[in-house]
């Protein structure tokens, strides 16, 4: 049996607002930085387009990380925290940020 | 402080093939049958567009469950396992699943 070491989750669901100036780039610029932290492992996002299906706007964003304590210095960092206020402000009607443990996982590739 | 009681996320990250025949309709059958089983709890899905950006074609579907066996139930249905097959066979280049833990969460909604 392979041997798995525990690791963390960010689950960050959100609704946007009509307003999106500056988002694109603060995403863009929030990315680039939680790369550079201590204990980032890699980050995956989605959104759905705003005009379709029964989901339409909702965007999810995982990031995953080698401890709880890289979460919370990674929430605590004063350009993320910025950006967050921003983010309150102006970007989102509504968010829900999930931590968690990644227990197991498994994965399928094409030939 | 409020207690929280744990309960359990998948996360299905995946790009597409080309054939996206019979997909949607398959997606949305197995969204109304998860809805029925026992233990479940919720799901946000979010795909992107297939031709922007860097994670061009990227999408996340996340799943909430009350308990590990719900997850085990679920994934072994036997509809749900033919379309995990057909999945594997048509629709999918590539995914990843990964079973956490929630421990904490929170939430904002603008006022």
């Amino acid at each position: 049996m392979k041997s798995f070491k525990p690791y963390f989750a960010v689950i960050f669901t959100s609704t946007h607002t009509e307003d999106t100036k500056g988002y694109a780039e603060m995403a863009n610029k929030m990315e680039t930085l939680a790369k550079q932290q201590k204990g980032y492992i890699g980050i995956d996002s989605a959104r759905n387009d705003s005009s379709t299906g029964l989901s339409a706007g909702v965007g999810i964003t995982v990031s995953y990380w080698e401890s709880m304590e890289a979460i919370k210095n990674w929430k605590a960092n004063t350009e993320h925290l910025f950006a967050q206020q921003k983010g309150r402000e102006q970007w989102y009607n509504w968010y829900n940020v999930k931590i968690c443990q990644v227990e197991r996982e498994y994965e399928f590739e094409k030939l």
